[in-house]
């Protein structure tokens, strides 16, 4: 059937019968009409319908090499850097409705999909019916055009045990049982981001296996429909109030509820599991298919976007208040623009320097991304909100909302035009402006935003350790040991 | 009539008639029964009931001079090293209520009378008669223990432009005329912080005025009951959703509302008049009177508090979910002691090295209680949420409501129980521990704290440059010079 | 003549009378040979010598257009991507020998003049003669295999006033006269790093012009040998201390003296002078021809060198001593890392999105290049020493001389063998690479490289506001609008 | 005998004979004569001859309480705040001639002498007896004014093992033999910091023991003179190049040499023995006999003049180039005024709320100077040269030496006097200024310092934990517990 309408896609998901928790109640009815999900289920169909809206559709489609219909370009398996940058523009394309802030939006788990559709020689190394398996499920998902979440980390009932350690081994998501029609998986794993509006759950291998028999159980790959028997999500408390695009311009877009994954003994059919077993397979799984440099590849095209939102925010205030001319405020701006251009040079340099996998797959570099990926989190994504903050100061908390405006024409009251106008700009507009600003630094979804972005690829320490040990220093080592036996 | 119990306290609230415009509405009906301010009123209220707890009294209060009626000891004039501690204490007896929370408990604002009543010789500077009433003023606050807000700031129009230059002058308060009456008051200030609440707004210098003629008519400093006429409360959107102490345990018991303050020709009688033109004088207020001692005394009293909470919040999820002994989380742990100690040597060591003014009061050493509010804001406030997060991690996003919870009891659901448990702790208490955590590092609550503790004393860019100003280096260079001039 | 070798070099310096002034005394005889820059001299030597060298040959000349013979690829003007890589191969492979250390290795200035020769359209705006002049002399200098160095910025009277306001405008560099024979110069600028063993020295213009008429006088760019009549070198105290490559590694390396560069009446003649007056185009002079983009590629090579040198020695003492395990050892390897490759980033980026000139030249990508000079003297380079120290802690301090293992081998004594082994490494062994350490962490010339690398293009607060001024942050502000005016 | 001279320290310590190896020589000779030690011999002298100077003998000295003559301040065990006062104003004249440069002026471990004698509750758990010998010992020190330098931490072979593990135990000093006349011990310690200007050695626990039976042979405390037979010392190399005041204003009055201590099966005789075995006793030397908190309290009065020294330079620096008036200038200095603060407030609250010990001894308050001097070495002690070289800039490279401005006057030649001139002040006063700010910022001297601040009771990661184990969190623990089991 190949790409989707937003209309396509919330009719399915109110199709649906998933088991969401959320807010003290047990959700029924269509999931796409519910208050809860409403609004970012919409910011989702907007992404589905700009597959077909002229202006994208040539960056965000390609020809389905089965049926030839378009289909997302985030499935396009890249034999070229010229087919990375491909995938690029359809990223970026996205970007200019998410601006960055939707981290699940479907060409991120896609990307994961199509570097395990192509990794057979990974696959081979435990048993190749697993690469055709996750083969003919990504045709599905591309096909079909399913928004996919995933979930990764053990809950974190003792943070310095492992899996099997956690309250006798029953409380992450294991195996409890194998049937002749498949696995039953019981136990809970977090966090399953907008997890409530997706199609699929995709459950691969947590990272932080240790390879011992031990953690056999808790080591598979697969995949099932959102409403699988026995699957529940227990959503956090939401962020998004209600408010209008006014008063919470962020929030009411870009809400992607995070929901803890409940395994009650849910029956994975065998054709959908695509690893059992295998810790140290499991342990390599985002690295050594490539899913890996897809996924970040597609989530530094996003982060950019994002790094750019802020610059173009922290433009946008200087002006209105008029504090561009203070000699901080030049200083951060510089800073933005630093990172903005890193981000981008990053993104860049991985295509330029891509190579061709042992499958045939044009990976871009590895080294480049995961530099990319260890940096973002710690050095620039908490400070988008603090410059915000220090730019914009009192003028987050003199914020009326909407209805405030309404009621004073309605009084014709002209208090707040008069008190709270800009320099460059009316009250009502000024407003609009810092409503966004709080939502971008103060507000629980710029908080929410702050954690997210930190903890994106998991704990930044744990992720630095991994990535001293996977990175050939040997070159910089020599250039030292040449100083040092040289003779002057 | 002494100190108010907290019911007291909220009759008079609702006995008073404020204009106040909140959320779309205009309020009214009785202040301290509205669902926006009902909350955070009973938590003021607290402060008043803990005067009369015995466990407390003898700390919170001391014998009026005039009627030996107790009288709350922020009331106090200083007149020794014991007198700063014996205001210390009472400031701290409350800090057991609101943690540091509270930005705008009556102690904050009545140190200020206290120090502007007994500063004479700083009155004699324009008229004995400014002192006279600030000094007839303080004693009506004490002996009705009132609790006054104030606001401070211009509107944020054009901060490169001062006051008389923003949009033609008209937009900042300033003296519109002068009756037999009083003087009437035009134009808006920023951000009277629990002005909602509040009985009496004090309208003190705004610290930007250059001290040129121009700026005449923004130099003032008056009292006003919070309901008199023409004076207007414009609040920001509230912070605290409604939810329950276990979902916003910060909140629901300490959101202060903020408001811009609109001044729709006021009359000040002349008796609440206590400066009048005067710029420098004006620019001199906080530093001259000793109010600013005094109140950055009882500041660093709470961000004391505040900052051992955050300690303390450390302290309990590392033990809760078992990373203790990570050495990352040690650090940050030794981190927050720090600050802890650094903050109580600042305080100990402003009183120990205090000395008495003129006019006889016994002020804290300024230099180390101006270093203090410097660097707390730059160096402290931001880190304590970022500490939270990294301690916490994705365990903020996996919290189900307390609903959820009552829900998941009814339906005799043992899910939340098992999954959310910690290895220290049951679902229900992690959950709440991490409620708290949230409220304290990513929730809007947090992230107006955040801003609020970062400008709490002005743009930190503008004090550092007050504080090289005022303080004397040259003993400093005159050590350099000494190493210059000795022989070897 | 096309490439010399090290020896030519030597003999032409030594064939040359330019005035210096160091450590009291006025230089006398030949150059090359004055202890004070005679190892310098040999380093600058082997870059000559590796031209010759067949294992870098090939990366390091191409055939002069005019003479066909090797001539050094920094005059390469480049037409295409792979003129860049070409270029940069060049640069990396002199790395091999300087790691970063020489921050005016001969392809530095080099760089410049490839574009300045190249900017046909920039020259026209004043006189197209001076477009022709640098031509001529930019093929006199890849012809010659020149060493140039080049001075900047005007001497620090005081910092707060333009040139022409220091010192009654007496102070800097400026035109005393004009004759028939050319332009007389009288003043001082500073520094020129390594310029008394350049062979010219290059004065272009300083950036920190305010375009005015007043700053005319100041306004010229010109090439004079380095013994012209009335230049004088006035050198800064040294940092190399006559120790053996054991005890100064890279001190007795890698020392590029700074000098103080005074025009006493030099006569440039008329076909040496490149521009005069025209202080708009003066402040133009780097980033309008392609002189700052070339030379900033060659920077970033080098800084991309002297970081890998830097996680190498990080690596290499983490080894020694044993404490890779450790956690924030980790996280500094992992910090190492990141740098590296975000400067490798840059660099490939910058070669990859590069564009044609108006005159046909391709210049890697300015933003990107500005972004990378913006970021390292900040983020990075106060860094790598810091991190080198946190390593080696007293290991730095515990270190005897060359001298002392000398000593102990001709006294039998096996005290320093036994008591400063390593768990990887003899005493001698872990001693060198502790030197080595030490040299880049602690010594003189560690602190004189921090110093650089800091301001190496100048003011990085004044450098962030040319930044933000020249950068289109236009797409990024749209971002904001759109998302602020679309409908939900 | 009481307070000696400064004559009397250099002839006695010109009669000594310790083994002392340098610069690849033997020293034979009088120590204090040595070029090597000459320089700093004389520093340390002038601090002795401070004692009989009017202006600072009742700040530094006391009567001793056996013979009624002037003994050293740092000697008075205090018994009230006054003590504590008394005794920082004795730190505070030395640091007159030091102004923090000097690590290890002898009041630093009479502090620890003084705590150590007065804290026979300590040595009691062992045996009564070594408290008699160290109280014994510390009248000698404190009768014979004698100047000792201590020596703490094991080799660095392999940072990840402990001293019974490191190369077969054989390398860190231990205890080689018991005999009739008293212990043998053999091996190395790191560093002895000025050791070979001191008169006596002394040698107390590492306090990196695990407190196992392993450890018992690394586990003591003695004292030996500086020439005791077998015991060498072996010196870095130096990192004062002998030049002037002028040149090296610092290096040249403060270098402190660091050495290797290798004892040669050295005999302690038993009464210099103040503890043998008891690795348990030997963890807990400092912290539970008072040793740790007088000694810190030295520490922290000596790092406050260090600071106020660096906020004087960078003072003198804005002033003369004429940058007072840039912000971020102002910023740096606001930053080191609060440091300035901190210090100084830590000081004065730890002695305002210092507390008897069991043994009668008025102790600073510990958590205090805990926090003190590990908040110091990781955020003030590396931002001091940081801050000197942003205001230096260039300046600190365009430095002639002194023999060049001497060579101008000979030559009547006026450049540098025209070119090197400052804003506010001549060429040579601006130089001299700039010399000492590359001492203090930029020069292996700086260098070293900035090492020996960061390292100066330790690694800082092992010492945070050392903090949170030895600090009572519970009061902060139980403001969040009361909080959430409070009802709203």
């Amino acid at each position: 059937m190949g790409i989707r309408t937003g209309q396509q896609y919330l009719d399915a998901l109110n199709a649906m019968t998933p088991e969401i928790y959320a807010n003290g109640e047990k959700i029924t009815g269509g999931v796409a009409d519910h208050p809860l999900f409403r609004d970012s289920a919409r910011s989702f169909a907007r992404l589905f319908d700009a597959q077909h809206d002229p202006a994208h559709h040539d960056d965000v489609t390609f020809a389905s090499p089965t049926t030839g219909e378009a289909v997302n370009a985030s499935f396009l398996i890249p034999r070229t850097e010229a087919d990375l940058a491909r995938r690029r523009a359809a990223f970026t394309a996205w970007t200019g409705y998410s601006h960055g802030f939707l981290g699940r939006s479907g060409d991120y788990m896609n990307s994961a999909l199509t570097a395990l559709a192509s990794a057979d020689s990974f696959f081979a190394k435990a048993d190749p019916v697993y690469g055709e398996r996750i083969g003919a499920y990504y045709e599905l998902a591309r096909e079909n055009d399913w928004l996919a979440t995933h979930t990764l980390i053990p809950p974190q009932v003792n943070r310095s045990a492992s899996a099997s350690r956690q309250a006798g081994g029953r409380v992450t998501a294991h195996v409890a049982d194998q049937t002749g029609d498949g696995v039953v998986i019981r136990g809970a794993r977090l966090l399953a981001t907008c997890g409530p509006i997706a199609d699929e759950l995709l459950v691969f291998p947590s990272t932080v296996l240790r390879g011992t028999p031990e953690d056999a159980p808790y080591s598979f790959a697969f995949a099932i429909p959102n409403d699988a028997p026995g699957l529940k999500y227990y959503c956090r408390a939401p962020l998004y109030h209600g408010g209008s695009a006014f008063d919470e311009p962020l929030a009411s877009r870009f809400e992607e509820m995070d929901a803890v994954v409940v395994f009650d003994d849910v029956l994975v059919p065998h054709d959908r599991v695509f690893m059992l077993g295998h810790p140290e397979l499991c342990n390599a799984w985002f690295t050594e298919t490539g899913a890996g440099a897809l996924m970040t590849h597609q989530v530094v095209t996003r982060t950019l976007a994002k790094t750019e939102f802020y610059l173009g925010l922290a433009s946008e205030i200087a002006d209105t208040i008029g504090i561009s001319q203070f000699q901080h405020i030049t200083e951060d701006l510089a800073e933005l623009i630093n990172y903005t251009e890193i981000e981008r040079a990053l993104l860049r340099a991985a295509e330029a320097d891509g190579q061709l996998s042992e499958d045939g797959v044009f990976l871009p570099r590895w080294d480049t991304l995961n530099a990319a990926r260890n940096w973002y989190p710690r050095k620039v994504s908490q400070r988008l909100p603090e410059i915000i903050r220090t730019f914009s100061a009192s003028g987050l908390m003199a914020l009326p909302s909407e209805a405030d405006f309404a009621r004073a024409v309605a009084d014709h009251n002209a208090d707040l035009d008069t008190y709270l106008q800009a320099t460059n700009g009316t009250a009502e507009r000024r407003a609009r402006l810092f409503k966004l600003a709080a939502d971008a630094s103060v507000s629980g979804f710029a908080g929410r935003e702050s954690l997210y972005e930190y903890f994106f690829f998991g704990d930044p320490v744990r992720m630095a350790g991994a990535q001293v040990n996977g990175y050939d220093r040997e070159p910089a080592r020599a250039r030292v040991r040449a100083l040092l036996s040289e003779e002057l």
